[in-house]
């Protein structure tokens, strides 16, 4: 009985996604700039959805619908490229240390983010402008609900 | 007659992808960090498959496939992120100045890398042990054909 439930526990240690602990100085300052590679095109993506649901810059469908994509490849990405637990070496880097210590919750607000994204390029598609702000404002949200937890200011 | 030429030559011109130029000093350093994100992801994805080509890491067809899709999600993106010439500002970058001259070329280029990861996928899904380590290289050649072109050494 001891036995099964020390089983069970390590076979979901291992089954997590947490998996990688970066192994040397190198490892993390690459990994870290992989990491925030994906940070930074998924804000090349968001800044012009952001500045629609402003009104700072006209709808655009096409642009809405491109973004939304590249957006929903790119959370498909996030977990591996955030897996890596680079907490003991010196990197230059916003990520929370509880980013690794909670990487379920991690990969939920990923899968989040890429659901809002889909919502968003159906709505693009739809052309259903009286639905644009919100769903822009959905896709926010989820960036934002990420950042609170795991990123520093 | 000349006001038709002088037309389809401006619509030729409107219609190519090298649309943008940087408007200020941060517009392209924004741009430059974007370009540069875009081949950071790249380069994630091609280390691993570089490494089994060698010989240095064991075969993995499912890291071939997930890598392959993602690099053909980045091709797709590539013309989008290179399009801003920052020649008129200091940036950091290894860009050559002609890459934003021969634009058409550039784009075709990504596409070439588009169709090799394509087919990259295609022989991991099939299992094709036989030929994975051409398929890698055809990917990799498509890297370097557009680096020796528009990437400072």
């Amino acid at each position: 009985m001891k036995r099964t439930i020390l089983f069970l526990l390590l076979a979901g240690v291992l089954g997590s996604a947490s998996a990688e602990v970066a192994t040397s100085d190198k490892h993390a300052k690459t990994a870290t700039t992989y990491r925030q590679s994906v940070f930074q095109l998924l804000r090349s993506n968001m800044a012009p959805l952001g500045g629609m649901a402003k009104g700072v810059l006209p709808y655009d469908a096409e642009v809405m619908q491109t973004n939304a994509l590249r957006m929903q490849q790119l959370a498909e990405m996030l977990p591996d490229y955030l897996q890596t637990d680079t907490r003991k070496f010196d990197v230059d880097t916003d990520a929370k240390p509880q980013l690794w210590d909670n990487f379920a919750d991690v990969e939920k607000k990923a899968e989040a983010l890429k659901a809002a994204a889909m919502k968003l390029e159906q709505v693009a598609k739809a052309m259903d402008e009286s639905a644009y702000r919100a769903a822009i404002g959905d896709v926010g949200a989820s960036c934002k609900s990420c950042h609170d937890e795991y990123k520093a200011d």
